[in-house]
């Protein structure tokens, strides 16, 4: 069990707040809204109403002892900067914090933060390629380079074994799941056969799960 | 080619709207705020200032003969309600709203809109799991079931092969790839060997997920 503190319980603080706690760890959530810190209440182990960015305030909450804060603040630019400058200062190992753009980013990183997430961005760019090709039921990064989709299979596929597709000598990528009604195949051989309404998880580098998408 | 508005260009909807125009769609734009309008007008087809509650002004930009909307207005939750009513009425076939809690969601959902998303609250889970372990590097959704985690090789693991570690049979989850050097190895077989350093990308369903983080 770790000890997080999550300031800011906007949406993406407090399903992470949340998250955290129901895996099991101790969670210190911290707003400056009254309102927000009573909703929350029972679903984390203490909330507590403060302004993150008084240095005095968060210290005599004891945030110095905590394993990793994350901080949450979204539109206050300026506070999400104050509040992981003091945050690192306090000499807390691992602070994350949400960036609200490249260059908010940037200057989160040089000050000290551990990890920098783009909550908004990083879904932004997974529904978009989601929504572009109704079989495209999902799309997924797992890394700058790799991708996975999510596909329902296309009429000219039924019916064929996964080697008579052959996706990996044709666009570079490989199926890793089929599911059907219901049930996953996890790890698919090529003699299995796919069937309509069949829905295939596929990965591959980008470029090349692009390329696939274009002749879909 | 799809033609699509996105209405709100706050961070998700920008994001998306970006995204689209690079995959090579139409995409009009839409925000009350001028100051936002002028920034994306150059990374989209088209950008609008306009209120989008408006029913007129929508009518106006002939909205109707869009493929697809897009809902991202946030904090305004009777706005982005108004806006997806208009536009199911106006006929378009497929409405994507983002929504800030169950309950909005919900009434979206109730008065037509073809799909919810939620973007902090599926970022906040993401990365809650990844924070946990030092060794959990990604985790993601797949569906209500499924999750991959991507996960840097524990050292009981080094110089084992895939077979010899059976995490099929321990956990009932499948490696479906391995990081190595930059390199990526997709579909290991039971005799690839694990070396120090690599990253593992495991598929499977949640709870042994959860189950195999608690033994690691
Ligand atoms: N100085 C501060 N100290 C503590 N909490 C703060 C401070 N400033 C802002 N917050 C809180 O941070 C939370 C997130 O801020 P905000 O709503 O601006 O971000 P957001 O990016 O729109 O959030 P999300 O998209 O995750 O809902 C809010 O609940 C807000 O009350
Ligand atoms: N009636 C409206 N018509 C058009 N645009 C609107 C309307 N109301 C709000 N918007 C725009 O929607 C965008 C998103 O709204 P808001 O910033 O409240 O959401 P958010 O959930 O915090 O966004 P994100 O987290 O994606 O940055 C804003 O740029 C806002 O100007
Ligand atoms: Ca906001
Ligand atoms: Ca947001
Ligand atoms: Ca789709
Ligand atoms: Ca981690």
């Amino acid at each position: 069990m770790k000890q997080f503190v999550v300031i800011g319980l906007g949406r993406f603080g407090l399903s992470l707040a949340e998250t955290l706690y129901d895996l099991g760890h101790d969670v210190l959530g911290i707003d400056i809204d009254e309102e927000i810190v009573q909703n929350v209440a029972d679903s984390i182990t203490h909330a507590v109403k403060a302004d993150a960015t008084d240095e005095n305030a968060l210290r005599a909450l004891g945030v110095r002892n905590f394993d990793v804060a994350v901080v949450s603040i979204g539109n206050d630019i300026q506070a999400s900067i104050l509040v992981t400058l003091i945050l690192k200062e306090m000499g807390i190992k691992y602070v994350v914090a949400k960036a609200q753009n490249e260059l908010h980013g940037k200057v989160l990183y040089k000050i000290g933060a551990d990890r920098i997430v783009f909550p908004e961005r990083d879904m932004g760019i997974r529904v978009a390629h989601n929504l572009t090709l109704s079989n495209i039921l999902d799309y997924i990064e797992l890394s700058p380079e790799y991708s996975i989709i999510e596909i329902s299979a296309i009429s000219s596929w039924f019916n064929k074994s996964l080697s008579q597709l052959n996706m990996r000598r044709k666009y570079g990528l490989n199926v890793i799941a089929i599911k059907r009604d219901g049930d996953v195949i996890i790890s698919p051989n090529g003699d299995d056969v796919i069937l309509k309404g069949d829905v295939l998880a596929v990965v591959g580098q980008k470029h090349d799960i692009e390329n696939m998408e274009k002749h879909l």
